[in-house]
């Protein structure tokens, strides 16, 4: 059977995400280290907490969790997802969060009920990859809106906004961003929802990075400033307790999260529901906010060891010290061509990934994008040497 | 803000579904017993086993299934569920198997894989609601065939097949369906099977039944009369281990299923591993084989308890007697209205669903759908006893 006649356009269009191609070529590479996966660190995971959590949630609740239940997901959970939004300046209810299965569920839900062909997204440009694959599935078109240091450009903003009534939401990411590591000002955040207030478009929020913080402190949400109920806010476990146990949430205004619940259920009913215990059962036993305090003191030496080893080894490279998340933006000098370098990084034993197709207009960029939670500092300080020798070989 | 105006199309003809508002309605009235909700017996969870293999996972996997990993869901999971599948007679390597968040995802990925706006969909008619709502996110419009005792009614689908190119898919519940019972017969299988292989459509196997099984016949599979490529087949572990997982799994072409993981990506990345490796867990431990046989000999004995009962008490109303499955499809005399009945009923103190909210042509056709598997033998004769009392106040 032909299969490609009978696939719906928007599967079509699907290809295999660029990171993922190039981790699967890097893995050919013995002895490789990788700079280039958004993962957290696996030596900081609780595994005994959450092995003794998970005992006791069986025993004492099981017959509960195992059954069908709240298709917003575990009730004790929302309660700690609410408390935990509060340090971004939200104050949502439990019964106005929908657990997900994780953030990109949490975007493809709202996505499905606000976009479709016809409507336009806007997005930071560059954004996160997977984001723009999901968005694109609702037939709703892409249109990137640059950055600078203190977050989205609000001209360009007003200008798209003025010009194309087909905009129907705006999605950004303004905690230390995917790939970029920004964090938007809190200034621009306030000028930001002052400028969307005026129009009639949905804002989805996506902060999976705001705990990892390496000042301390906690912005305010988007969701903070939001007068007019416009904003859906999308936070994640994934990043904090594990990105395997896909624990996601969407808040917003009771009206939006009834609908959205619609959605959750023709999608998969509702999330695993032990899942929602166990998360809940670690937070009761144990302090979340002393292992997030913990981890953030692991992730933030690991990046001042990249900065410092960037600084030493590849002085012709320029970046912004990210102040939280998992991504440094690497910018090239001048003249380097992103896809050699990363080849040449690959043959040195580094994988990083290339900046292009980050972005929604593809012209060549030159930037690389590094994580720095997931090695340690020997391999840090290694990775950037061979780095630096691959720079070497494309120069000499 | 007016959100209804921002809302894509998809998402604004969802409703909330007519059971959810039904059950609602139910949880007034003080000491109901509810037939309406198709749920497994949460005293036959296995919590005790389940609360020592999650403590083991933890302990001994923690740093593994914690992490991002296999957009498939864990392998051991799938090892187990390609055995699961040969007893339907299907042979399908692991690395074919998408596992899901149920089976409800694996429809909507399905869907979301193949289904757009001015495409058609065949189903049963009846079928699940709740596929209905799914398959109509797409865009697609559903066509009701009919069926009779042995499956599909092959006349009226291959009228529609001549007639209408727009079908690009079949769904079908095979085994033990939601809300009938029904199981289609081997010969209808095979004959089925024969007729679509002239056709270009894709065929949507959903099986979370067959292993439900109260004559201990495991029927084949359309999946295994399947020489084409043409079958999707959606399992689950919702009715035999916990819906409260999420466990669920679609097997195929491997073709279709890189592109079905793509969808996957962008729906929600993977599934919970820490649940996968449970339930791997627990297949390698204890025999999950037997757990369904002994799980089936308690569901056989409500069954005929409920049947019993039936032909005791309301002997005017007809049925078959379902060979599998969780439930019992109950034709009222003539002239009896369903809702009517329904309201009747839970003034009588039980819970019944209309019937008609199941098919997708919705004339009255006088049918309830009674759940026999959530209820003990006492409760559910008591029931009975309750549905001929408000039946006796309908006619007096």
């Amino acid at each position: 059977m032909d299969y490609t006649k009978l696939y719906a356009k928007r599967a079509l269009q699907l290809e295999r995400s660029a990171i993922a191609a190039l981790k699967d070529e890097a893995k050919t590479v013995p002895g490789i280290l990788s700079l280039g996966e958004g993962v957290p660190a696996p030596e900081l995971f609780p595994v005994e907490e959450l092995s003794i959590v998970a005992a006791k949630v069986f025993k004492e609740e099981g017959r509960e969790v195992l059954q069908y239940g709240d298709g917003l997901g575990g009730l004790k959970l929302r309660r700690h997802l609410s408390r935990i939004m509060t340090k971004y300046g939200i104050n949502i209810e439990p019964d106005q969060i929908q657990v997900t299965s994780g953030s990109m569920q949490s975007l493809d839900m709202a996505a499905r009920l606000f976009l479709e062909a016809g409507d336009s997204v806007l997005v930071e440009d560059p954004t996160f990859i997977d984001a723009k694959n999901c968005l694109a599935m609702t037939g709703a078109s892409l249109k990137g809106i640059s950055c600078d240091e203190e977050g989205m450009d609000l001209q360009l903003l007003v200008e798209a906004l003025e010009t194309d009534s087909s905009i129907k939401a705006i999605y950004v990411i303004p905690d230390y961003q995917n790939p970029t590591g920004l964090c938007w000002s809190d200034k621009r955040r306030r000028e930001f929802m002052a400028l969307v207030a005026k129009y009639n478009v949905i804002i989805l929020e996506d902060n999976p990075y705001g705990e990892i913080t390496y000042t301390g402190k906690y912005h305010k949400a988007l969701s903070a400033y939001d007068a007019k109920g416009q904003v859906l806010f999308m936070g994640s476990l994934s990043k904090t307790l594990s990105p395997g146990l896909r624990i996601g949430w969407v808040a917003g205004r009771a009206e939006i999260m009834t609908q959205l619940s619609l959605v959750k259920e023709c999608s998969d009913i509702h999330s695993s529901l032990p899942d929602h215990a166990l998360a809940a059962g670690f937070m009761n036993i144990y302090s979340y906010d002393d292992h997030v305090a913990s981890m953030n003191k692991v992730y933030k030496d690991r990046r001042d060891t990249l900065v410092k080893e960037l600084q030493n080894e590849l002085p012709d490279f320029t970046f912004t010290v990210p102040e939280g998340g998992f991504f440094l933006w690497l910018a090239l000098p001048v003249g380097v061509n992103e896809y050699e370098f990363f080849q040449n990084a690959i043959k040195a034993g580094v994988l990083v990934i290339p900046g292009t197709p980050f972005f929604v207009n593809k012209e060549e960029r030159g930037y690389v994008r590094l994580n720095f939670t997931g090695l340690g500092p020997d391999d840090l300080t290694e990775a950037v040497k061979r780095l630096a020798k691959a720079y070497q070989n494309m120069i000499k």
